[in-house]
C-alpha cells in the first residue's frame, strides 16, 4: 500500500512538474485548437535519445498511444518500469539511437507533464479539469510541430506510432507532408469506428458515474475516481487482447485454488488479471486525461476533415509510408490499414504494407514481434540510405 | 420521468409478487444447489401458452437468456412491450401454441418473480441481497425439473433457448436426457470463454463500484445502483452486436446536429444509443440479479462437470439435437457450437446444425431471421411427426 501511495503522489507531481525535459510556450506562442479555442500558455514534456546530426536530418518523432507517455526508451518515473517501446528503441535496436535522434513527447491533454486537465489553469489557479478545451489528434500534432520547431528541426526523418500514435502519424503526413520524410502508422486507422467509439463511451461513463469524479473537479476536492477509472481500463483492456490470446493465457483457469468458491471473488485468473490491470492503471493515470484522450481518438476522421475523400489527404505527397497491422487486432483490424493503403495508392504515394500474423491482438504493437521489428528495420534502413544518412557505426 | 418511476416501482413489485403464474415449493421440497447449499422455500414464476395434450407429449420448455424473463410470448408487465420471442412463439408461429404447450419460467436467481437476490429472505425478513447462495445453470435447470414435475409432465417434447438459455438446454440434455425428446441450443456453447468471463467481470465491477450498491444491501437501504448497472449493460450491449451492424446502423453519424460539439455530451448516435440501452435496462432489472446471472454463465462448463470430456455428457442419449449459430456472433462464435456438434457426433447422437449468415451479431437469435426460423420450424415438424404429434389444425 505504501508503494501505491508513493506512485499516486509521484503521478500527481509528474502531471505538473515532470522529470523529463519541458518546452514552455508563453503567451506569445499560443496553440490554436480545432475547436476554435486557444491554449496559452502551455507546455510540452518530452524526452530525447541519441544526438541530432549536423544536417539535422536524422530526427525521428515517436507518437505515443492512449495511455502512453514520453518515456519511450527510458524508465517511467511513476512505475519505475522500462520505457514502453524499449524493445524497439535504443542503442543498437531497430530504431537505433546511435544513429537516429529520437524525440517522444507527452501529448497535449495528457498527464505526464504536457498541459492537460490536471495542469493548473492560470486563470483560476486551480486544476483545469473539464475547463480544458477538448483537444484533437490535429491539436496534438500541431503542438508537436511547435516542439520540433523549438528543437530546430525542419524535416523529420520519420514519424512513428501505434494506435492513437498511428493516428498522429497519419495526421502529420496529411497536414505537414513536407516535414515528414517517412511515416509509420502502426495498428491504426484513418478514423475511429462505431464499435471503438462505443467502448470509449462505456469507459467515459464509468469514470463519470463515480461520485469521486465530482463533475471533473476531483483534484480540487482532494478525491480520486479510482473505481470508475479502473472499470474503464478493464473494459478497454479486453479490446487490446485477442480472444485466442486470452484463451491461451488464461482459459478458464482458476486463481490460486482447486475449485470454484461460489461467490463473487476473483475465481478465474482472467478476473484477477483484469482487476490488477485496473488497479495499477489508476495509480499512474489521470481520470480526466483519460476522458480527453478517448475523445480525441473518437473525433479522429482524416477523410471527413478533408472533404470526405481520404486520398485527398495525401495528394502529391512525397512522404514514404510503411503501414503495419496485426491479424488478431480487432480494435484496428487490418481492413482499417488497407483502407489507408488504398487511399495512398490512389494518391500515388510510395507505400509498403505488412500484415503481421500473431494472436496477440492490438497489444502486439507494444510487444516483441520479430517480423514486425524486421519490417520496421528494413524500411528505415532503406529510407535512411535514400536520405543520405550514414549507417550506424 | 413519471413513466420511469412507474416502471421502477413495477419492477420492484414483480420481483416478489409477479403478474405471472407462480409455483411455490415449501420446506418439504427444497432446491439442492451445486454449491452444496439448499434454497428453501422458493418459488418459480412462469407463463404457459397453448394447451397440454392428453398424452402430455406436446410440451416445450423455453429457457430465457441473461436478462430475459417468462414473458416469451406475452406482454412484459414492466415495459409493456410484446414478449421477447413473440416473432417465433404464438398461434400459427414457428413454435405454434395452437399445437404445442409452451412453458417459460423465470430462472432461479432472476428478478421477475422467481426466487432471487431481490426476494425476501425468510430468515431475516429482508431482501436476500448477496446472502442468496450462488446459483448455477445446473441449479436453474434442477428448479425447472421441479416445475415440470408440478405440471405433470414426464418428458418434454423440446427444450429451446438462446445464449444463457442455450446453456440451460445443453444442461437439460446432459443431466435429464430421458426427459428431453428434442433440444435446441441456439447461439450458445458448452462453456463460457475467457473473453466472456472478462466482459462479465467488468460488468460486475461496474455495479459493485457504485456506492449506491451498498455491498448488495441497496434494497434495504432504499437505494439503487443505477449508474453502475447502466455501465455494465452498455459494455455488455456492445458484445451483443457485430462491428458490421454497428457500422451499418450508426457509423460515425452525429446525433441531432451538424458538427462536433467539442465536449463530452453524446456527439455520436452510437453514444446516445448506448446511454439509452443503459438507462432503460436499470428500470427493469435488479443489479444483484445481474451479478448472479453473469456468475452462473461464467461457471458453466459442461465438460469440466463431467470428467473433462464433453462427449461423455451425452453418452447413449436419444435426444435429437438442433444447434444454431450466427456468423457474426462474436460472443458465442460458431466454433463454440461446432465443439458441441463434434461431441454429440462422438457420442453417436442425432444432431443437425445450421450456421445462419447474418451481420446482426449475437442478438440475431432474438430477431426476425427467416433462415433461422425455417431451420427451427423444419426440425420441430419432423420431430413432431416422429413423436406422433398431430399436425397443427
Amino acid at each position: 500500500m505504501a508503494a501505491r501511495r508513493a506512485r499516486k503522489l509521484k503521478a500527481t507531481n509528474e502531471a505538473t512538474d515532470p522529470s523529463s525535459r519541458v518546452a514552455r510556450f508563453g503567451p506569445d506562442r499560443p496553440l490554436s485548437l480545432d475547436s476554435g479555442k486557444v491554449l496559452s500558455p502551455f507546455q510540452i514534456a518530452y524526452e530525447t535519445y541519441g544526438a541530432l546530426n549536423e544536417a539535422r536530418s536524422n530526427a525521428i518523432l515517436i507518437c505515443h498511444a492512449l495511455t502512453g507517455d514520453q518515456y519511450v526508451a527510458s524508465r517511467n518515473p511513476i512505475t519505475g518500469k522500462p520505457g514502453w517501446w524499449e524493445s524497439l528503441v535504443g542503442p543498437g535496436k531497430v530504431i537505433d539511437t546511435g544513429r537516429f535522434f529520437v524525440i517522444c513527447s507527452n501529448v497535449i491533454g495528457g498527464c505526464l507533464g504536457s498541459t492537460g486537465p490536471a495542469s493548473l489553469n492560470p486563470e483560476t489557479g486551480r486544476a483545469y479539469g473539464l475547463d480544458l478545451p477538448i483537444v484533437t489528434i490535429g491539436d496534438m500534432v500541431r503542438a508537436q510541430t511547435m516542439l520540433v520547431d523549438e528543437l530546430g528541426i525542419d524535416r523529420l526523418f520519420s514519424v512513428i506510432g501505434g494506435s492513437m500514435g498511428g493516428m498522429q502519424v497519419l495526421e502529420w503526413a496529411a497536414s505537414y507532408p513536407e516535414r515528414v520524410f517517412t511515416a509509420l502508422p502502426i495498428a491504426a486507422g484513418a478514423r475511429h469506428s462505431a464499435q471503438n467509439i462505443a467502448f470509449h463511451e462505456v469507459g467515459r461513463q464509468a469514470v463519470m458515474a463515480d461520485p469521486e469524479w465530482c463533475g471533473g473537479r476531483y483534484i480540487d476536492e482532494g478525491r480520486r475516481p479510482e473505481k470508475g477509472l479502473a472499470v474503464a481500463r478493464m473494459a478497454a483492456h479486453i479490446t487490446y487482447l485477442s480472444e485466442t490470446a486470452l484463451h491461451r493465457k488464461f482459459g478458464r483457469n482458476l486463481q490460486d485454488r482447486e475449485t470454484l468458491t461460489f461467490g463473487f471473488d476473483a475465481d478465474f485468473q482472467i478476473e484477477s488479471y483484469l482487476r490488477h490491470q485496473g488497479m495499477t492503471f489508476v495509480d499512474r493515470f489521470d481520470a480526466n486525461s483519460y476522458l480527453y484522450m478517448t475523445r480525441a481518438m473518437d473525433y479522429f476522421d482524416l477523410a471527413a476533415d478533408r472533404g470526405g475523400r481520404l486520398a485527398d489527404a495525401f495528394r502529391n505527397t512525397e512522404t514514404r509510408f510503411c503501414l503495419v497491422s496485426f491479424t488478431s487486432d480487432w480494435l484496428f483490424p487490418t481492413e482499417e490499414s488497407r483502407t489507408v493503403v488504398r487511399a495512398l495508392n490512389a494518391a500515388g504515394a510510395s507505400v509498403s504494407f505488412v500484415e503481421i500474423e500473431t494472436d496477440r491482438g492490438h497489444d502486439a504493437f507494444l510487444l516483441e514481434e520479430p517480423e514486425f521489428f524486421a519490417a520496421v528495420g528494413g524500411f528505415l534502413d532503406s529510407a535512411a540510405r535514400a536520405r543520405g544518412l550514414e549507417d550506424a557505426p
